[in-house]
Protein backbone atom coordinates (compact mmCIF):
# COMPACT_ATOMS: atom_id res chain seq x y z
CA UNK A 1 0.00 0.00 0.00
CA UNK A 2 1.75 3.20 -0.97
CA UNK A 3 1.65 6.54 0.92
CA UNK A 4 -1.14 8.48 -1.90
CA UNK A 5 -3.66 5.36 -1.13
CA UNK A 6 -3.16 5.29 2.66
CA UNK A 7 -3.94 9.52 2.11
CA UNK A 8 -6.84 8.76 -0.27
CA UNK A 9 -8.50 6.42 3.01
CA UNK A 10 -7.43 8.97 5.31
CA UNK A 11 -9.53 11.70 3.49
CA UNK A 12 -12.36 9.58 2.72
CA UNK A 13 -12.29 8.94 6.52
CA UNK A 14 -12.56 12.84 7.35
CA UNK A 15 -14.79 13.70 5.02
CA UNK A 16 -17.46 10.37 5.57
CA UNK A 17 -17.10 12.18 9.26
CA UNK A 18 -17.37 16.16 7.96
CA UNK A 19 -13.95 16.43 10.13
CA UNK A 20 -11.65 18.20 7.22
CA UNK A 21 -12.51 20.99 9.19
CA UNK A 22 -10.89 20.15 12.39
CA UNK A 23 -7.32 18.87 10.00
CA UNK A 24 -5.41 22.05 10.36
CA UNK A 25 -1.75 22.29 10.21
CA UNK A 26 -1.62 23.13 14.23
CA UNK A 27 -4.60 20.56 15.34
CA UNK A 28 -2.62 17.95 13.58
CA UNK A 29 0.47 18.52 14.74
CA UNK A 30 -0.68 18.33 18.31
CA UNK A 31 -2.95 15.12 17.85
CA UNK A 32 0.33 13.88 16.24
CA UNK A 33 2.44 14.72 19.70
CA UNK A 34 -0.61 12.63 21.84
CA UNK A 35 -0.36 9.60 19.45
CA UNK A 36 3.40 10.04 19.85
CA UNK A 37 3.31 10.29 23.63
CA UNK A 38 1.12 6.74 23.53
CA UNK A 39 3.48 5.22 22.01
CA UNK A 40 6.57 6.50 24.00
CA UNK A 41 4.15 5.33 26.97
CA UNK A 42 4.28 1.77 25.57
CA UNK A 43 8.12 1.34 25.81
CA UNK A 44 8.53 3.56 29.01
CA UNK A 45 9.11 0.95 31.49
CA UNK A 46 10.89 -1.67 29.77
CA UNK A 47 14.36 -2.29 29.51
CA UNK A 48 16.67 -2.21 26.33
CA UNK A 49 16.05 -6.47 26.24
CA UNK A 50 12.42 -6.35 27.14
CA UNK A 51 11.53 -3.95 24.30
CA UNK A 52 13.24 -5.76 22.13
CA UNK A 53 11.73 -8.82 22.72
CA UNK A 54 8.62 -7.39 21.00
CA UNK A 55 9.88 -8.16 17.88
CA UNK A 56 11.05 -11.62 18.79
CA UNK A 57 7.85 -13.14 19.69
CA UNK A 58 7.81 -16.11 17.78
CA UNK A 59 5.12 -14.14 15.55
CA UNK A 60 1.30 -14.30 15.62
CA UNK A 61 1.29 -18.22 16.68
CA UNK A 62 4.32 -17.25 18.85
CA UNK A 63 5.03 -18.15 22.93
CA UNK A 64 4.58 -14.84 24.77
CA UNK A 65 1.10 -13.32 24.86
CA UNK A 66 2.56 -10.66 26.97
CA UNK A 67 4.91 -9.92 23.79
CA UNK A 68 1.96 -9.95 21.21
CA UNK A 69 0.01 -7.35 23.33
CA UNK A 70 2.51 -5.24 22.97
CA UNK A 71 3.10 -5.55 19.72
CA UNK A 72 -0.58 -5.62 18.57
CA UNK A 73 -0.71 -2.39 20.82
CA UNK A 74 2.37 -1.28 19.33
CA UNK A 75 0.89 -1.30 16.05
CA UNK A 76 -1.96 0.59 16.66
CA UNK A 77 -0.09 3.71 18.36
CA UNK A 78 2.13 3.36 14.59
CA UNK A 79 -1.39 3.68 12.86
CA UNK A 80 -2.44 6.44 14.67
CA UNK A 81 1.15 8.49 14.55
CA UNK A 82 1.48 7.77 10.76
CA UNK A 83 -2.23 8.86 10.29
CA UNK A 84 -2.07 11.89 11.50
CA UNK A 85 1.95 12.92 9.90
CA UNK A 86 0.05 12.09 6.73
CA UNK A 87 -3.15 14.51 7.24
CA UNK A 88 -0.71 17.08 8.65
CA UNK A 89 1.75 16.49 5.31
CA UNK A 90 -1.49 17.36 3.65
CA UNK A 91 -2.11 19.91 5.63
CA UNK A 92 1.13 21.45 4.82
CA UNK A 93 1.01 20.70 1.02
CA UNK A 94 3.73 18.84 1.47
CA UNK A 95 4.41 15.60 -1.04
CA UNK A 96 5.54 13.01 1.04
CA UNK A 97 7.10 10.31 -1.41
CA UNK A 98 9.19 13.31 -2.85
CA UNK A 99 10.38 14.77 0.13
CA UNK A 100 11.37 11.36 1.53
CA UNK A 101 13.23 10.48 -1.38
CA UNK A 102 14.80 13.62 -1.48
CA UNK A 103 15.61 13.73 2.23
CA UNK A 104 17.31 10.29 1.90
CA UNK A 105 19.33 11.07 -0.82
CA UNK A 106 20.47 14.66 1.12
CA UNK A 107 21.45 11.99 4.05
CA UNK A 108 23.31 9.68 1.35
CA UNK A 109 25.23 12.63 0.04
CA UNK A 110 25.86 14.15 3.68
CA UNK A 111 27.15 10.92 5.39
CA UNK A 112 29.44 9.21 2.88
CA UNK A 113 28.96 5.63 3.85
CA UNK A 114 32.91 5.07 4.29
CA UNK A 115 32.98 7.70 6.82
CA UNK A 116 29.95 7.35 8.62
CA UNK A 117 30.26 3.28 9.38
CA UNK A 118 29.63 2.42 12.58
CA UNK A 119 29.72 6.01 14.54
CA UNK A 120 27.00 6.94 16.37
CA UNK A 121 28.34 10.26 16.60
CA UNK A 122 28.16 10.52 12.69
CA UNK A 123 24.76 9.51 13.37
CA UNK A 124 23.31 12.22 16.15
CA UNK A 125 24.06 14.01 13.18
CA UNK A 126 21.57 13.02 11.53
CA UNK A 127 19.47 15.64 12.33
CA UNK A 128 18.32 18.82 10.00
CA UNK A 129 20.56 20.90 11.98
CA UNK A 130 22.83 18.53 11.89
CA UNK B 1 6.47 4.03 -3.30
CA UNK B 2 4.61 2.45 -0.75
CA UNK B 3 5.83 1.62 2.62
CA UNK B 4 7.79 -1.42 1.91
CA UNK B 5 10.03 0.29 -0.48
CA UNK B 6 10.52 3.07 2.48
CA UNK B 7 11.34 0.44 4.91
CA UNK B 8 13.66 -0.80 2.26
CA UNK B 9 15.63 2.13 1.51
CA UNK B 10 15.69 2.67 5.01
CA UNK B 11 17.31 -0.87 5.69
CA UNK B 12 19.79 0.06 3.12
CA UNK B 13 20.79 3.02 4.49
CA UNK B 14 21.33 2.03 7.51
CA UNK B 15 23.33 -1.47 6.54
CA UNK B 16 25.61 0.40 4.29
CA UNK B 17 26.65 2.90 7.17
CA UNK B 18 26.47 0.10 9.98
CA UNK B 19 24.13 1.90 11.82
CA UNK B 20 21.64 -1.14 12.44
CA UNK B 21 22.54 -1.59 15.93
CA UNK B 22 21.42 1.71 16.81
CA UNK B 23 18.38 0.90 15.58
CA UNK B 24 16.76 -0.59 18.67
CA UNK B 25 12.85 0.42 19.72
CA UNK B 26 13.94 2.50 23.03
CA UNK B 27 16.65 4.47 20.68
CA UNK B 28 13.98 5.34 17.80
CA UNK B 29 11.08 5.98 20.16
CA UNK B 30 13.52 8.99 21.37
CA UNK B 31 14.76 10.13 17.60
CA UNK B 32 11.34 10.34 17.15
CA UNK B 33 10.08 12.19 19.34
CA UNK B 34 13.25 14.51 18.29
CA UNK B 35 12.02 14.61 15.09
CA UNK B 36 8.63 15.60 16.12
CA UNK B 37 9.85 18.52 18.01
CA UNK B 38 11.59 20.10 15.09
CA UNK B 39 8.10 19.72 13.15
CA UNK B 40 6.54 21.43 16.14
CA UNK B 41 8.92 23.92 16.17
CA UNK B 42 8.22 24.91 12.56
CA UNK B 43 4.97 26.07 13.41
CA UNK B 44 4.93 27.02 17.11
CA UNK B 45 4.92 30.96 16.50
CA UNK B 46 2.51 30.57 13.73
CA UNK B 47 -0.92 31.82 13.86
CA UNK B 48 -3.53 29.21 12.15
CA UNK B 49 -3.82 31.38 9.18
CA UNK B 50 -0.36 31.55 8.70
CA UNK B 51 0.23 27.69 9.09
CA UNK B 52 -2.68 27.34 6.75
CA UNK B 53 -1.07 29.58 4.36
CA UNK B 54 2.14 27.01 4.21
CA UNK B 55 -0.17 24.53 1.86
CA UNK B 56 -1.36 27.79 -0.35
CA UNK B 57 2.20 29.09 -1.24
CA UNK B 58 1.61 28.76 -5.41
CA UNK B 59 3.01 25.85 -5.61
CA UNK B 60 6.75 25.71 -6.50
CA UNK B 61 6.61 28.47 -8.83
CA UNK B 62 4.69 30.12 -6.23
CA UNK B 63 4.54 33.95 -4.89
CA UNK B 64 5.44 33.16 -1.59
CA UNK B 65 9.24 32.81 -0.84
CA UNK B 66 8.68 32.15 2.71
CA UNK B 67 5.92 30.25 2.75
CA UNK B 68 7.57 27.81 0.07
CA UNK B 69 10.78 27.67 2.35
CA UNK B 70 8.65 27.15 5.27
CA UNK B 71 7.04 23.65 3.06
CA UNK B 72 9.97 23.01 2.09
CA UNK B 73 11.07 22.48 5.66
CA UNK B 74 8.32 20.95 6.67
CA UNK B 75 8.64 18.22 3.85
CA UNK B 76 12.39 17.43 5.41
CA UNK B 77 11.12 17.41 9.12
CA UNK B 78 8.02 15.09 8.05
CA UNK B 79 10.51 12.65 6.01
CA UNK B 80 12.49 12.62 9.37
CA UNK B 81 9.74 11.87 11.74
CA UNK B 82 8.13 9.17 8.65
CA UNK B 83 11.76 7.57 8.81
CA UNK B 84 11.92 6.41 12.35
CA UNK B 85 8.52 6.07 12.63
CA UNK B 86 9.08 3.42 9.78
CA UNK B 87 12.08 1.80 11.39
CA UNK B 88 10.40 2.25 14.96
CA UNK B 89 7.87 0.08 13.51
CA UNK B 90 10.55 -2.54 11.87
CA UNK B 91 12.32 -2.55 15.46
CA UNK B 92 8.60 -4.04 16.77
CA UNK B 93 8.02 -6.16 14.25
CA UNK B 94 4.99 -3.94 13.23
CA UNK B 95 3.89 -4.52 9.89
CA UNK B 96 2.89 -1.30 9.40
CA UNK B 97 0.27 -1.63 6.07
CA UNK B 98 -1.37 -4.42 8.11
CA UNK B 99 -1.22 -2.19 11.13
CA UNK B 100 -2.59 0.66 9.34
CA UNK B 101 -5.22 -0.84 7.46
CA UNK B 102 -6.89 -2.80 10.51
CA UNK B 103 -6.74 0.29 12.79
CA UNK B 104 -8.56 2.35 10.38
CA UNK B 105 -11.47 -0.29 9.57
CA UNK B 106 -12.05 -0.61 13.77
CA UNK B 107 -12.14 3.16 13.95
CA UNK B 108 -14.74 3.00 10.76
CA UNK B 109 -17.12 0.79 13.19
CA UNK B 110 -16.15 2.52 16.21
CA UNK B 111 -17.44 5.94 15.20
CA UNK B 112 -19.69 5.72 12.29
CA UNK B 113 -19.97 8.41 10.11
CA UNK B 114 -23.90 9.26 10.58
CA UNK B 115 -23.24 9.57 14.54
CA UNK B 116 -19.83 11.35 14.35
CA UNK B 117 -20.13 13.43 11.55
CA UNK B 118 -19.04 17.35 12.45
CA UNK B 119 -18.18 16.23 16.11
CA UNK B 120 -14.98 17.69 17.31
CA UNK B 121 -16.19 15.58 20.21
CA UNK B 122 -16.41 12.50 18.44
CA UNK B 123 -13.00 13.29 17.03
CA UNK B 124 -11.22 13.96 20.48
CA UNK B 125 -12.11 10.38 21.25
CA UNK B 126 -10.28 9.10 18.22
CA UNK B 127 -7.54 7.87 20.86
CA UNK B 128 -6.11 4.26 21.77
CA UNK B 129 -8.01 4.71 25.35
CA UNK B 130 -11.18 6.69 23.33
CA UNK C 1 6.70 25.64 47.48
CA UNK C 2 10.21 25.31 45.49
CA UNK C 3 11.36 23.21 43.04
CA UNK C 4 13.75 21.49 45.88
CA UNK C 5 10.63 20.77 48.20
CA UNK C 6 8.92 19.30 45.08
CA UNK C 7 11.30 17.00 44.46
CA UNK C 8 11.72 15.94 47.83
CA UNK C 9 8.19 15.14 48.03
CA UNK C 10 8.78 12.97 44.61
CA UNK C 11 11.71 10.99 45.88
CA UNK C 12 9.24 10.58 49.12
CA UNK C 13 6.54 8.94 47.00
CA UNK C 14 9.27 6.78 44.77
CA UNK C 15 10.37 5.28 47.72
CA UNK C 16 7.42 4.71 49.73
CA UNK C 17 6.67 2.78 46.82
CA UNK C 18 10.35 1.46 45.76
CA UNK C 19 9.65 2.42 42.80
CA UNK C 20 13.46 4.35 42.26
CA UNK C 21 14.91 1.88 40.36
CA UNK C 22 12.25 2.56 37.43
CA UNK C 23 13.78 6.43 37.61
CA UNK C 24 16.26 6.11 34.83
CA UNK C 25 16.98 9.11 32.24
CA UNK C 26 15.27 6.88 29.37
CA UNK C 27 12.48 5.91 31.39
CA UNK C 28 11.95 9.19 32.67
CA UNK C 29 12.32 10.87 29.25
CA UNK C 30 9.33 8.57 27.55
CA UNK C 31 7.76 8.96 30.80
CA UNK C 32 7.87 12.80 30.28
CA UNK C 33 6.79 12.43 26.50
CA UNK C 34 3.70 10.69 27.18
CA UNK C 35 2.44 13.07 29.79
CA UNK C 36 3.58 15.64 27.21
CA UNK C 37 1.40 14.11 24.56
CA UNK C 38 -1.64 14.22 27.46
CA UNK C 39 -1.22 17.61 27.45
CA UNK C 40 -1.03 18.29 23.88
CA UNK C 41 -4.28 16.47 23.41
CA UNK C 42 -6.22 18.97 25.41
CA UNK C 43 -5.57 21.52 23.22
CA UNK C 44 -5.30 19.51 19.75
CA UNK C 45 -9.08 20.17 18.60
CA UNK C 46 -9.33 23.80 20.59
CA UNK C 47 -9.24 27.19 18.14
CA UNK C 48 -6.81 29.71 19.73
CA UNK C 49 -9.56 32.03 21.20
CA UNK C 50 -11.25 28.73 22.80
CA UNK C 51 -7.85 27.90 24.22
CA UNK C 52 -7.25 31.05 25.61
CA UNK C 53 -10.57 31.55 27.33
CA UNK C 54 -9.69 28.68 29.34
CA UNK C 55 -7.58 30.73 31.70
CA UNK C 56 -10.36 33.53 31.60
CA UNK C 57 -13.26 31.55 32.81
CA UNK C 58 -14.13 33.45 35.65
CA UNK C 59 -12.11 31.28 38.56
CA UNK C 60 -13.42 28.52 40.04
CA UNK C 61 -16.57 30.41 40.64
CA UNK C 62 -16.34 31.28 37.24
CA UNK C 63 -19.46 30.65 34.84
CA UNK C 64 -18.46 28.44 32.20
CA UNK C 65 -17.99 24.49 33.64
CA UNK C 66 -16.19 23.74 30.41
CA UNK C 67 -13.15 25.64 30.38
CA UNK C 68 -12.98 24.67 34.27
CA UNK C 69 -13.14 21.11 33.50
CA UNK C 70 -10.37 21.60 31.06
CA UNK C 71 -8.45 24.02 33.45
CA UNK C 72 -8.85 21.56 35.69
CA UNK C 73 -7.40 18.59 33.94
CA UNK C 74 -4.87 20.88 32.29
CA UNK C 75 -3.80 21.63 35.58
CA UNK C 76 -3.48 17.62 35.96
CA UNK C 77 -1.50 17.40 32.66
CA UNK C 78 0.85 20.14 33.92
CA UNK C 79 1.84 18.36 37.40
CA UNK C 80 2.28 15.27 35.50
CA UNK C 81 5.10 16.70 32.90
CA UNK C 82 6.43 18.61 35.79
CA UNK C 83 6.92 15.73 38.08
CA UNK C 84 8.63 13.45 35.22
CA UNK C 85 10.95 16.45 34.38
CA UNK C 86 12.16 17.34 37.90
CA UNK C 87 12.80 13.51 38.52
CA UNK C 88 14.42 13.14 34.83
CA UNK C 89 16.09 16.09 36.59
CA UNK C 90 17.89 14.39 39.50
CA UNK C 91 18.43 11.25 37.42
CA UNK C 92 20.59 13.56 35.37
CA UNK C 93 22.50 15.24 38.28
CA UNK C 94 21.12 18.51 36.98
CA UNK C 95 20.33 21.53 39.21
CA UNK C 96 17.36 22.99 38.40
CA UNK C 97 17.17 26.37 40.10
CA UNK C 98 20.88 26.65 39.10
CA UNK C 99 20.39 25.58 35.43
CA UNK C 100 17.37 27.70 34.81
CA UNK C 101 18.65 30.38 36.37
CA UNK C 102 21.72 30.23 34.21
CA UNK C 103 20.03 29.97 31.07
CA UNK C 104 17.97 33.29 31.79
CA UNK C 105 20.89 35.03 31.67
CA UNK C 106 22.29 33.09 29.01
CA UNK C 107 19.12 34.29 27.02
CA UNK C 108 19.08 37.74 28.20
CA UNK C 109 22.19 38.27 27.10
CA UNK C 110 21.62 36.30 23.68
CA UNK C 111 18.40 38.59 23.08
CA UNK C 112 18.87 42.04 24.36
CA UNK C 113 15.87 43.49 24.95
CA UNK C 114 16.16 46.51 22.80
CA UNK C 115 16.85 44.21 19.59
CA UNK C 116 14.14 41.50 20.22
CA UNK C 117 11.44 43.76 20.84
CA UNK C 118 8.28 42.42 19.52
CA UNK C 119 9.82 40.20 16.90
CA UNK C 120 8.88 36.28 16.72
CA UNK C 121 12.04 35.65 14.59
CA UNK C 122 14.20 36.59 17.87
CA UNK C 123 11.56 34.41 19.50
CA UNK C 124 11.70 31.62 17.30
CA UNK C 125 15.84 31.56 17.70
CA UNK C 126 15.31 31.30 21.46
CA UNK C 127 16.62 27.61 20.93
CA UNK C 128 19.59 26.09 22.50
CA UNK C 129 21.20 25.57 18.57
CA UNK C 130 19.38 29.35 17.67
CA UNK D 1 13.95 29.39 44.38
CA UNK D 2 9.96 28.61 44.24
CA UNK D 3 8.05 28.18 41.02
CA UNK D 4 6.01 31.45 41.59
CA UNK D 5 9.72 33.49 41.42
CA UNK D 6 10.70 31.23 37.92
CA UNK D 7 7.69 32.46 36.65
CA UNK D 8 7.96 36.01 37.65
CA UNK D 9 10.98 35.73 35.76
CA UNK D 10 9.96 34.42 33.25
CA UNK D 11 6.85 37.33 32.63
CA UNK D 12 9.60 40.26 33.50
CA UNK D 13 11.95 38.12 30.43
CA UNK D 14 8.81 38.47 28.08
CA UNK D 15 7.75 41.86 29.34
CA UNK D 16 10.81 43.48 28.61
CA UNK D 17 10.67 41.91 25.20
CA UNK D 18 7.21 42.54 24.44
CA UNK D 19 6.64 39.12 23.71
CA UNK D 20 4.05 38.19 25.92
CA UNK D 21 1.21 38.12 22.74
CA UNK D 22 3.41 34.95 21.76
CA UNK D 23 2.75 33.20 24.56
CA UNK D 24 -0.93 31.50 23.83
CA UNK D 25 -1.60 27.90 25.00
CA UNK D 26 -1.63 26.31 21.58
CA UNK D 27 1.94 28.01 20.76
CA UNK D 28 3.42 27.15 24.38
CA UNK D 29 2.28 23.74 23.57
CA UNK D 30 4.08 23.09 20.22
CA UNK D 31 7.27 25.13 21.84
CA UNK D 32 6.92 23.11 25.14
CA UNK D 33 7.36 19.89 22.16
CA UNK D 34 10.28 21.35 20.44
CA UNK D 35 12.07 21.47 24.00
CA UNK D 36 11.30 18.14 24.83
CA UNK D 37 12.59 16.85 21.43
CA UNK D 38 16.13 18.70 21.92
CA UNK D 39 15.84 16.83 25.51
CA UNK D 40 14.98 13.02 24.03
CA UNK D 41 17.60 14.15 21.38
CA UNK D 42 20.52 13.94 23.78
CA UNK D 43 19.49 10.85 25.29
CA UNK D 44 18.41 8.62 21.79
CA UNK D 45 21.53 6.95 21.18
CA UNK D 46 22.60 6.40 24.81
CA UNK D 47 22.72 3.23 26.76
CA UNK D 48 21.10 3.15 29.70
CA UNK D 49 24.14 2.67 31.63
CA UNK D 50 25.41 5.79 29.15
CA UNK D 51 22.43 8.12 30.38
CA UNK D 52 22.94 6.88 34.37
CA UNK D 53 26.54 7.74 34.00
CA UNK D 54 25.30 11.88 33.09
CA UNK D 55 24.77 11.78 37.19
CA UNK D 56 28.03 10.30 37.88
CA UNK D 57 30.79 12.41 36.69
CA UNK D 58 32.23 12.78 39.67
CA UNK D 59 30.57 16.55 39.68
CA UNK D 60 31.71 19.60 38.03
CA UNK D 61 35.46 18.75 39.39
CA UNK D 62 34.60 15.17 38.16
CA UNK D 63 36.74 13.22 35.58
CA UNK D 64 34.81 12.65 32.59
CA UNK D 65 34.37 15.52 29.95
CA UNK D 66 31.92 13.73 28.12
CA UNK D 67 29.80 13.29 31.08
CA UNK D 68 30.25 16.85 32.41
CA UNK D 69 29.12 18.62 29.10
CA UNK D 70 26.17 16.05 28.65
CA UNK D 71 25.10 17.24 31.96
CA UNK D 72 25.78 20.90 31.19
CA UNK D 73 23.44 20.74 27.77
CA UNK D 74 20.79 18.40 29.99
CA UNK D 75 20.62 21.46 32.61
CA UNK D 76 20.19 23.51 29.63
CA UNK D 77 17.44 21.42 27.92
CA UNK D 78 15.37 20.97 31.73
CA UNK D 79 15.18 24.47 31.70
CA UNK D 80 13.83 25.59 28.42
CA UNK D 81 11.45 22.58 28.81
CA UNK D 82 10.16 23.63 32.38
CA UNK D 83 10.61 27.66 31.73
CA UNK D 84 8.03 26.54 28.75
CA UNK D 85 5.85 24.64 31.06
CA UNK D 86 5.88 27.35 33.14
CA UNK D 87 4.09 29.78 30.83
CA UNK D 88 1.81 26.94 29.46
CA UNK D 89 0.32 26.93 32.75
CA UNK D 90 -0.06 30.63 33.39
CA UNK D 91 -1.16 31.08 29.70
CA UNK D 92 -4.04 28.46 31.10
CA UNK D 93 -4.98 29.83 34.30
CA UNK D 94 -3.11 26.99 36.26
CA UNK D 95 -1.82 27.40 39.57
CA UNK D 96 1.51 25.31 39.30
CA UNK D 97 2.13 24.98 42.98
CA UNK D 98 -1.34 24.27 43.89
CA UNK D 99 -2.56 21.51 41.06
CA UNK D 100 0.58 19.83 42.34
CA UNK D 101 0.16 19.17 45.38
CA UNK D 102 -3.06 18.14 44.60
CA UNK D 103 -1.67 16.10 41.64
CA UNK D 104 0.57 14.57 44.06
CA UNK D 105 -2.18 13.78 47.24
CA UNK D 106 -4.15 12.11 44.60
CA UNK D 107 -1.67 9.69 43.03
CA UNK D 108 -1.14 8.70 46.60
CA UNK D 109 -4.06 7.90 47.52
CA UNK D 110 -4.75 5.92 44.35
CA UNK D 111 -1.93 3.70 44.73
CA UNK D 112 -1.54 2.69 48.28
CA UNK D 113 1.70 2.21 49.17
CA UNK D 114 1.55 -1.23 50.40
CA UNK D 115 -0.02 -2.35 47.23
CA UNK D 116 1.71 -0.66 45.01
CA UNK D 117 5.36 -1.75 46.18
CA UNK D 118 7.54 -2.33 43.62
CA UNK D 119 5.43 -2.86 40.87
CA UNK D 120 5.87 -1.18 36.95
CA UNK D 121 2.55 -2.45 36.32
CA UNK D 122 0.84 0.15 39.32
CA UNK D 123 3.69 2.73 37.86
CA UNK D 124 2.10 2.11 34.41
CA UNK D 125 -1.15 3.22 35.79
CA UNK D 126 0.38 6.66 37.16
CA UNK D 127 -1.63 7.82 34.22
CA UNK D 128 -4.43 9.99 33.89
CA UNK D 129 -6.69 7.93 32.19
CA UNK D 130 -5.03 5.39 34.88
Amino acid sequence: MDVAAMQRALREFSAEREWQRFNTPRNLALALVGEVGELAELLQWLTDEEAAAIADDGGDDGADPAAQRLRQRAGEEVSDVLAYLLLLAESLGVDVERAFTAKLAANAEKYPAHLARGSAAKYTDLRPEG
